[in-house]
């Protein structure tokens, strides 16, 4: 479909450098390489020149395991502006964020509008596709969204866990008359609180770290409890219409569970790595439990929603790439959300 | 709300005897009790003579252990004449089925109508209530359905299990566009698969027995496929819009799970002894899967679906309930449908 043959050679092209930094996850772990090659732009990408990127539970659980196969550059959050662009150079000099799955455009589920569902798809810095956490990084075209000039990159930097957040909102419909339990107080967590309590929707959040909990209650006026409290084992006999789950572990998925009533809804928001043992599906049946997985979500959306909320508070770190390893460490402390990186 | 009192003492609760027939699941498995006491109704109940019954995979998930805690007369599926009702005496002389799950009435989830999902239920031969392999049972008025007079006993006897199968249509809607695979053919499979054609959606049922395939392909005209084979392996690039699951096993799920498209919808029918290890719940969310549990199901509607199908060819064998421990191994022996037991 592209017309990539006799584009003029842009300055912006000309003007990138052949190597650049990277956090790449090699055999031995994250390592910042900083004689990575600059990728080429295949037919119908953009090449993208990083201006922020944010870490995710998804690269920490990558860098124990989730998704073994995957090496390569790091990085799926981010805020970045488009360098060369040959298919479409309008694009040139816009600042994105980008939709980070790519389809073969070619299958069943691609051609019926399921590409991000693409057996064959690769994943900006998950599969087959090196991230963002670089200086340069390439993604298609069709991808790409356009920032607002009114949002900060520190604000746009939050579209992508947004967008999952909203995906909730694409696969069940909530409203005032609905308990709604949401168990996990972590970076996506936060923003599936402030998504579901845009709905007005009875919400009681139940986390791990009071002074995460308290901002959420400030922002949102949802209840909030902490995680082994009495409270929370008294919530079992008043379940919840719908729960949402999102600790990050398996032990998690019981705990949620448990909190549903009978032909209630549980939605699935955690990946990481392992499995569950012990899983009564017998439960399920007889209480005719409805489990919903749910992953990424509508970038249009998540950009409509971003100026409503103030999501700096949640930006706990920032760390240059060179530094990427100690970021990454940085984000798995306790209580730390989100950590950004700047080339 | 009854008005037991002052009731004319009628010719057919006098004529009921005071001991009768029972297969009851002892401390050391099940076993015909020739003394046991008939019951006398509780207030609002109805006093039930029975006429056939049906033997189902979960009485023989009984004996194994499912339910653990349940002692007393096995047996849900159940046709009966009402011998006495006093506190609705226009019900006596009917010949009746009825729902097996008992709410205590003052829940949330009783008045909400959720009454088949009360933590406090009892449940006809299953939970903390004796069941129908018995000459005599009682059950609220309120479960009672009249069967009406076209219906032989040898259909309305599949009332519950068909409307069990009948509940999947209450939780997602189906049509011709919808490619679905039904994964399992026992018993309560062949129902599923019946009411799965009735939508003309595009089925194909996996079974482990060729004639059971064969029948229901004869009556739905569905695909049917023997599991194990080389073309069911196949099916895993052809994933389905909708699976349903009825193996009766933990195995069974992750058979199915693998055969569900993206954002498709993977319905559980089993119950069992036992707990399933080793369950990716990433998969699910990575792949936006629904898992809904799906258990008993409306009657009125199976009242109504039972006249358009045969199903005097599933029953497979018939004993009288002074042979009950042989009619449960019966049930258990492979390719055998339904089992029916008469007093």
């Amino acid at each position: 479909m592209s017309k990539a043959t006799f584009q003029p050679i842009r300055k912006e092209v000309s003007s990138a450098p052949i190597q650049m930094r990277a956090l790449v996850l090699t055999d031995h772990g994250a390592a910042v390489i900083d004689n990575y090659p600059v990728p080429v732009p295949p037919s119908g990408e953009a090449l993208l020149r990083l201006r922020v990127a944010g870490i995710c539970a998804t690269d920490i659980e990558m860098t124990r395991g989730y998704k073994g196969r995957f090496r390569g550059v790091l990085g799926h959050e981010f805020v970045a502006d488009v360098v060369a662009a040959s298919a479409a150079p309008e694009w040139v000099g816009r600042r994105v964020v980008g939709e980070i799955n790519v389809g073969c455009g070619h299958c069943r589920l691609c051609t019926g509008g399921l590409g991000k569902h693409c057996v064959h798809r690769t994943s900006l810095g998950i599969i087959g596709r090196n991230g963002a956490f670089s200086e340069y990084f390439t993604l298609p075209i069709a991808n790409l969204h356009e920032v607002p000039v009114h949002l900060a990159d520190e604000q746009a930097v939050f579209v992508e866990p947004l967008a999952a957040a909203l995906e909730i909102l694409e696969q069940i419909r909530l409203g005032p008359t609905q308990r709604v339990y949401l168990v996990g107080d972590g970076r996506l967590g936060l923003l599936i609180a402030l998504v579901l309590a845009s709905t007005e929707c009875r919400l009681t959040v139940i986390g791990r770290h009071a002074e995460k909990l308290a901002w959420i209650a400030s922002v949102t006026g949802a209840a909030t409890l902490l995680a082994g409290s009495d409270e929370v084992a008294a919530l079992a006999n008043e379940p919840a219409d719908v729960v949402v789950e999102v600790t990050g572990s398996g032990a998690g998925f019981s705990t949620a569970l448990a909190l549903v009533r009978p032909m209630g809804t549980l939605v699935l928001k955690s990946t990481f790595a392992g499995t569950l043992d012990g899983f009564n599906i017998s439960d399920l049946v007889v209480r005719e439990i409805t489990v919903i997985g749910s992953r990424c979500g509508p970038f249009d959306k998540a950009l409509a929603f971003l100026p409503a909320v103030d999501l700096v508070p949640m930006v706990h770190d920032r760390f240059r790439l060179t530094d990427g390893v100690q970021a990454l460490e940085r984000a798995t402390a306790k209580g730390v959300l989100k950590v950004l990186l700047t080339p």
